[in-house]
Formats: C-alpha cells, structure tokens, sequence
C-alpha cells in the first residue's frame, strides 16, 4: 500500500457499464518527509474520501476486493490516515 | 488506474489467436500538469477510443474483467474522461 | 521480496472493517550496502515487527495469504532479518 | 503491453522442468521514436518470434494465459508488430 | 522475467511457518552489457542456485507455482543461465 493526498476528481461519462457511478480520484502519492511527490494516480474513490485526505491506497487484485471482483479496477482507496508516528 | 492520451495505433497481424480484430493503442500518460510525460505504452482499446482521446487504463489481471478471463493481457482502457477537477 | 527497515506506524480509524485491529508499517526499503535508499512505503505489519526492526516484505497477491484471501492489501511482512550474508 | 525489439537469446539447461524446450528471449522495450531504452528483459519466446523482431509482450499473470495456467513465467510475447501509426 | 547474479543470502528465523527451511537469495539484476545495475531483491533459492550463479527470476504470482500456491513469495528462480547470444 501507498499513502497519498487526494488533490483532484475525474469525469469520465463513457465507460464500463459496472463503473457507472463509481467516483475516480486523483491521488498524489507522499513521502516520509510528508510532502508530495512522485507522479499522480487516478483511483476510485472509497469511504467518502475527498479533496485533501490523506488516504490508504492499495493496488493490484486487491483493489478488487474492495468493491467486487469483476470491477476491472487496479487501486482502490482502503483507509483515511489519521496521523503517521515516525521513528526506528 | 492511470490517465494518459491515445498517440498512435499497432498493427500486428500474426498474434494469439483470442487477439484477432483486437486494436492495439499506444498511450502516453499523462502528469497532474495536464502535459505528456514518461514512456508510451501500449494497449488494447475499449470503448470506440480513438486517436487523441483521453483515457482510463486498468492494468494488470483487472485487465482481462473488461474483455474476457482468457485473453493474455496486462492492459485496457476502461473509459473515456470528460474532465479533470483539481483541488486539495 | 524485498527488504526494508520498520520506520514508522500509520493511523487509520476510518478504513475498511476486515482491516479492524490492523497495524500498518512505514518501511523504508534498503540497499545493497544497508543503507536506506528510495521511497517508503506503507504495509500491514505481522511477526510482532517493530519500530527499528529489518523486515522481508513480499508484495501483489501473495500477500493477501499471510492474512487472508478476503483481504484487500498489497504487501505484507514475512519474516524479520537476522542477518545478511554477502559474495558472489 | 509493451512493445520491444528481441536482440538476444537465453539458454539455461537447469530450469523448471515446465519450462524444458522453451525459448528464452532477450527483449529491448522500444520508445515512441522507435529507438530502444530502458533495461533489457527475457521473456518467453511465442509465435515464431526471433532476433530482430519487433514484439508486443503481456506481463504479469495473463503471461500464463499463452502457455499454460501452470507455467512459472510472469511475460510473453503476444504478437509480431507489422507496423506502428502515430497521431493524436 | 529478469536475469540477475546471485550476491548473497538471508537469514531469518522469524518468518511465516510455511517459509521455515526455505534459503532467501539476494539477487542483482543484470543489463544487456553482462554489467550488475540497479538495486538488489532478495528472493527464494531455487534450483540449487549459489552464490555467484547467474540466475533466471520470475515475479509475481507466477512464483507461488514454483513452490507452492499457498506460498507468500513474489519472486522465485527458476532457471540457471549457461550463456546469452546477443544479436538482432
């Protein structure tokens, strides 16, 4: 899994049939300093995550597991972050 | 699942035989900045996507929920996006 | 699998239900020479692994069998490292 | 999918006794200006594929679909490329 | 599939039962000028591949079926290299 900030919302009206409905957010993945970096991704959106939450982001056939197993989805939002605790 | 823009088309007449009348597309992703960035990849078009769309792919194993459990594929688009909101 | 260095915990009390009672990892993967190089990344913890400790993770589907078919995690930790033995 | 141009070959007598009579090929992912970058992969031969071709290789599980379910391979090539069209 | 030199060997004695006795191998992977490169992974013995060897490496969960689909692993060999022809 990744953490990640959600910075943006995607519309997209024609797609799969199973999709309709389902909300795509823009998640941009951040670092151990807790600044964003890297690249931005587009996932479906989970537990009423919106604009700015940092969020639990897992990928691969898991994701499917969160809404069904035929949605041809490949991340999905799993969890909110309350706060991370560093150390070790 | 990435967002990326539909650059070009393949033609490969000798392939698997579940591939024939398929429609390889060549994606370039896109980054948060709405530019084109990184590498092209491509994949099996969905959705009557064209040159110049804008685009949703799934990859990996969710891949194969938009066209059929046994075709051999890592990739497919699974919508068309309308538009992108930022914000966060 | 790789091999990293537990260097933090994350919160979520808003997540997915199977995930109840779930700690989750900030491990940093390390490299050759033992130093910690790359990103970090965020995984479910297992073994008792600890803040400090040297951790094997492995990564896709297999992780969802140290936990449980239904669960919708994409890495997960294996095995804490003793030692590393270099050659060859 | 990715597309790449095959510039080597493999041999390996000790392997999984699957895999005995298989051919392994070196693969040279290819960029959208038609010149090679990146790392070099092996990859399963398939269709007749040979030094000089120009390849689409699946990755991950669906590889398996082109061989066979139990076959311990994560790539495979899926078709000869005739010819690549650029727009958009 | 990635060919990589075996450079060294984990030990852990804390791990998931099913992995006790199982020897975890760190391996480098190898570009196209024979030269090392890139970081390493640790990865499950196969095939009696020791320090030094040149090995082939499948990832994801098509390494469950080198030892087992009940397996938490990500990696497995599968193959030992004898040489590699370049050309094409």
């Amino acid at each position: 899994m990744i953490i990640g900030r959600v910075v943006g919302n995607v519309w997209a009206t024609r797609k799969e049939e199973v999709l309709v409905g389902i909300k795509f957010l823009v998640v941009q993945p951040h670092g151990p300093d807790g600044k964003g970096r890297g690249n931005l991704w587009w996932r479906p959106t989970g537990w009423g995550a919106g604009l700015g939450d940092m969020v639990i982001v897992t990928q691969g056939s898991s994701a499917r597991l969160v809404y069904g197993e035929q949605w041809p989805i490949d991340a999905a939002v799993i969890g909110i972050v309350d706060s991370v605790e560093k150390g070790g």
